[in-house]
């Protein structure tokens, strides 16, 4: 499964530059001139910078909404020009590339992921130009990408097939028989607290209750199911556990943001 | 005239959902994956969250310089996963696709206008898969907007008819012989107050005098005609009132934001 | 070389609009009701506001990243609706086209670079509809631009040769035999102070140190060449001075912003 890559021409972006200059859009111009009719959608370019572990849970969950044959161009790359090294993974007939800093961990780590490790020794070998030492999406990742997004170059034209990636910056949720003890990865627009405990282990608790801020939060289907201002957990859309607060922030709220314990309890009901 | 509909291929996007996190992106896949040459458009992500009027203020005033044949879908759903309607209505050539909350207020109580309301009771005749109870933007919207735009279902295909809807949750102003009494209805990039005062109500009065923050402002043309700093009343470009500063913030100056009174009166000369 | 521009039907856009409203997405509407297969890059929308120089700047950096033939629009227009002038640029193969307003002055000083003023005597020749006072981003940019990058329009037609365009807002730095006196024209999402001085301004002294916010800095190659939290500066990726810190912000550490003063001075050593 992991080989049976066609691509489709639809390319992903994830980066942490922002809105501000050019940066993602000279990206987008590189992967134009490589690649006509390329299909470019922006994932998130606001996650937090130099943080590759929200940029990969979030690529992680979203890549299987793509079409099958997706390239996911993935860019927050606080070792760009040290000897960090670049990876491309193939999984689910889909394809990814970031730097080797753990972004891509968890899908590396699956059992049916291929991953190779980008060969730079001969760059004119994969069609790119000048490197700069700080741009590599655009120098390096977009070209790349819009090579394999147009069939230009096969994934396995890349580099050496390599057993081992740099680990998550998150570590998992340390699971015992009655708490799983979680965080808040990332911390959406409404301010709900994303933690990175999955849907299966919250299944795993009869009655499970949420621990987060200094109150007991109770499990609920939607935000609609308490009154504005009242908080609740829930499994979000992405198949992990948030904490939100019907029509308000649960960030502001309870105080909480990135790297806040989230705790869940076996109830006492 | 209303079921005159011809898709483009064109969608257009309005949400509050920012732009952390995947969420518009799946929508993209999503939309992707089911009409592979689907254009789309971003309006905005950054209406304010939960205020479904604001959006629908917007999308009532942009649609016009879209294609004919545009599928415009707006979600800002705080009802998402309750038993809120979704609406579909097609006006002068355009289709819309919005939760029934008030958002397309405007638009479905115009004269030509036909509204459908999704029937989800049987999603595979739909071609939906799973619907969280959460996202209803990826699981619902997004598909069905896509295959409305590849003309793959007609609007008539997704349910019944139907003759009302849940009002706007911004008023219409009040106006009276000498004086009309509105609001603000959200504050744009340069800090200009965008009210909810049409043209034709302006027109109505001689000499009109804006009254907002305390302060007698005078109706100009455009920006360039008073000093820096000062400030101005106009018709801006899609059609209302705006009170601006010129090359300023005339909501930090004022101290006036989304629901601020905007008073025009008879002037005196 | 200027003439020799074959319209690709690719459109760059470079705003101070924000994300807020429909305006860009109007813009886009627009292009895409006269060029149904414009692909349309969005630059930046978050340039200061009323602050041609940095869209100017990015511009200036960006365009060579683009396929040849692509259609550049920038406004940053805060004169719009007065007598500014509009102009179109042709040089090394793209087009560009913002207001006369030292937005383009960099491109269009250059030796081979063509210059045309928009002749908007006769809008219906242009096939341009009805012009709003505030808004000709949508009204005259968008449809020009649409029309040129589909080969419609050509820039010769679109009014006379002109020599002379309104200068740029950020002045060239000040270069002596041992110091370089330049500013910070912009900074980016991470912080990093990005200034006017070239790369080739910073060849002409050895062993340059970098004077920024009562600090020296030495010139290193990459972020990760220092600790984080250390400053250093670099030749960035656009091919100007960078003060930065690994890691961190540079502007929040130092306390500067847009205008401040960078200067380089030949080291010790």
């Amino acid at each position: 499964m992991a080989t049976d890559f066609q691509p489709s021409g639809v390319i992903t972006l994830t980066t942490d530059f922002g809105h501000k200059g050019p940066f993602v859009a000279t990206m987008k111009g590189v992967m134009l001139s490589r690649l006509a009719d390329a299909r470019i959608i922006d994932i998130t370019h606001e996650t937090d910078v130099h943080f590759p572990a929200e940029a990969g849970f979030w690529l992680s969950r979203a890549y299987p909404y793509f079409p099958d044959g997706t390239t996911h161009v993935a860019v927050v790359d606080p070792g760009v020009g040290t000897q960090r090294d670049i990876i491309a993974v193939l999984y689910a007939g889909h394809a990814f590339l970031a730097p080797d800093n753990g972004l891509l961990a968890s899908i590396a780590e699956r059992d049916e992921a291929r991953v190779y490790r980008l060969d730079l020794s001969d760059p004119a070998r994969l069609g790119l130009g000048e490197i700069s030492a700080t741009f590599h999406g655009r120098d390096v990742f977009a070209p790349i990408a819009a090579a394999i997004a147009g069939g230009l170059l096969k994934p396995e034209e890349l580099g050496p097939v390599v057993d081992t990636v740099v680990p998550s910056w998150v570590e998992e949720p340390i699971v015992q028989r009655e708490r799983i003890a979680g965080v808040v990865v990332t911390v959406d627009n409404f301010g709900n607290l994303i933690s990175n405990i999955s849907e299966e282990q919250v299944n795993q608790l009869a009655d499970p209750v949420v621990k987060a801020g200094g109150r007991d939060i109770a499990l609920r289907r939607t935000y609609g199911n308490v009154s504005p201002g009242d908080y609740l957990a829930l499994i979000n859309s992405f198949g992990v556990l948030e904490v939100a607060r019907a029509e308000q922030s649960a960030a502001e709220g309870l105080g909480l943001g990135r790297g806040a314990p989230i705790l869940l309890v076996r109830g006492a009901r």
